[in-house]
């Protein structure tokens, strides 16, 4: 099958990859469409190590299934795939299974092929009223929404998003819904067209007061961003990391201890509210689509994607 | 009057420092002992950029009061000192006020000198079942017990302390008053004795393995304390930052968003519940001390508090 394989660095598009083979209780897809992520831009850089096929934003046609009822469904997916006995995958899931593996992220190959497999589980059937190109987006706006799984914000909190790409915007987007004001912090004016079209107050992250917000959420996928993150966070604040990037950062720690800040790791959200949230139009994805390359054309997609300022480019088949 | 007194990243003891003058509302308080605290070795090296007179652990008599009712009495007192009419101020008390002084920290001279002044509203009397010795510990006691207001701490958590020094010692006994098993961590076998002899579980920080605790409190002062901590927390566990030390820290940023690791700064807490619980010998305190020292003795008094594995040493009068 066609693939994007990726090895010590280096993608190639491959036309003879094997296709891959189901396990009991998983199910083959056939991909219709995949998204570029930040994250796949860093494995490409070296994050997580990976070797194989990258891509965790799909959406696709179940092709094969121990489970009957899935077979010609559309559906999005889970990324984690856990060990399913082990205590932390029998209490909370596979999200933090320490032995799992996670779609086109750590050994188990991802979207950008024809096909990949995913456990039954792990599927979201797509309703209809949800375009391919928006269903696509399932996963990074379920990202989004787990950030309100884990800290309770308040209406009138003084929220910022710093860094306003592509995760950047729809976490921006979700935490509004709630009513607050949430101001979208950049470093380049062009940056801030977007955010301010789709209706969210927006500013120059330079230009910012210190100790401003109740709650930051950092989503640049850089080192600086952190930094001007705990900048503009109050005392007793909370900052909500939401960007994985390959390297270090320097951190003042006793900056912390003395601020009182509170800091809050957040990965993978859950499905069901993002396809409800997108079936109900509130969230705007289309906006942040820049391009629409074949898989074909995937290395010249990624060329695209890496690309500052650039938002979501698609890779469909 | 005598008083040590830093600038540069030296320490002198004078005995011609000028007397502080108490302003409107604040007491004139003679220091009866203070103990040397491992954020004033901090100062020492530079932390903060203090000059002036350091100690903010202290017990003292009032001299002088616009408060007669204070006047001749022993107290302990909160070291940070509020503008007094900003929102924060109002809102929540000075320890986060953006204008504060902070006694021997600051711009506010502090408790290794005969007298200091304090804000009324700072001054906590000490019961008379509380010895002097043991009253210098309401300061760290009362950053101890911090935590059990940031976070809720249940009594079947698995909880470590990182640091079996000063402060981790108290925070390793309030912890287990909660009836939580609480293992005291630390880098060797010496250092273990003392939280062992309190009835607190021991163990080699190298020994343990990974993600085994659901708190961690880092408390050992230095940057691989920090890293040890990350790596014996569970996912989704949550991580107390109790050091203040100068210096910065290399983090790897990703990992916390990946585990989805919180992490809490924590620093000043509440005095009253502090003295209660001293009343009540619920926390040992007269076993960590480890030297004593007069004032005219105080720059030995430092470098014994500097060597490695010391706990308490106090400055009295």
């Amino acid at each position: 099958m066609q693939a994007l394989y990726i090895r010590d660095g280096n993608l190639r598009y491959l036309t003879d990859y094997p296709q891959p083979v189901r396990r009991a209780g998983q199910s083959l897809i056939h991909v219709i469409g995949a998204g570029v992520c930040s994250t796949d831009l860093e494995i490409v850089r070296g994050y997580a190590g990976f070797q194989g096929i990258p891509g965790h934003e799909f959406v696709g046609v179940v092709r094969s299934s121990d489970n009957q009822s899935l077979i010609g469904k559309r559906v999005v997916g889970g990324i984690n795939l856990g060990c399913g006995v082990c205590e932390v995958c029998q209490g909370h899931g596979p999200e933090h299974c320490p032995k799992r593996t996670v779609l086109g992220i750590i050994d188990h190959d991802g979207a950008f092929a024809d096909f990949l497999t995913l456990p039954d589980e792990n599927l979201h059937l797509v309703p209809d009223d949800i375009s391919d190109e928006a269903a696509i987006f399932t996963e990074p706006l379920a990202a989004a929404l787990r950030i309100s799984e884990q800290v309770s914000v308040k209406p009138s909190d003084r929220i910022a998003v710093v860094g306003p790409g592509k995760l950047g915007l729809l976490i921006g987007q979700v935490l509004s819904l709630g009513g607050g004001d949430v101001t979208m912090l950049g470093r380049r004016t062009e940056s801030l067209r977007l955010p301010s079209d789709l209706g969210l107050t927006t500013g120059l992250v330079e230009d910012e007061n210190d100790n401003t917000y109740d709650f930051v959420v950092e989503a640049t996928g850089n080192e600086a961003g952190f930094a001007h993150s705990v900048r503009l966070l109050r005392p007793q604040g909370t900052l909500i990391l939401k960007s994985t990037f390959a390297g270090l950062a320097t951190v003042d720690l006793s900056e912390l201890v003395v601020s009182e800040m509170t800091i809050i790791g957040s990965r993978c959200g859950p499905f069901e509210p993002a396809l409800r949230l997108l079936s109900a139009g509130k969230v705007n994805v289309e906006s942040m689509i820049e391009g629409r390359y074949s898989l074909s054309d995937g290395l010249r997609a990624f060329e695209h994607a890496a690309q500052p300022g650039v938002r979501k480019i698609l890779i469909n088949q």
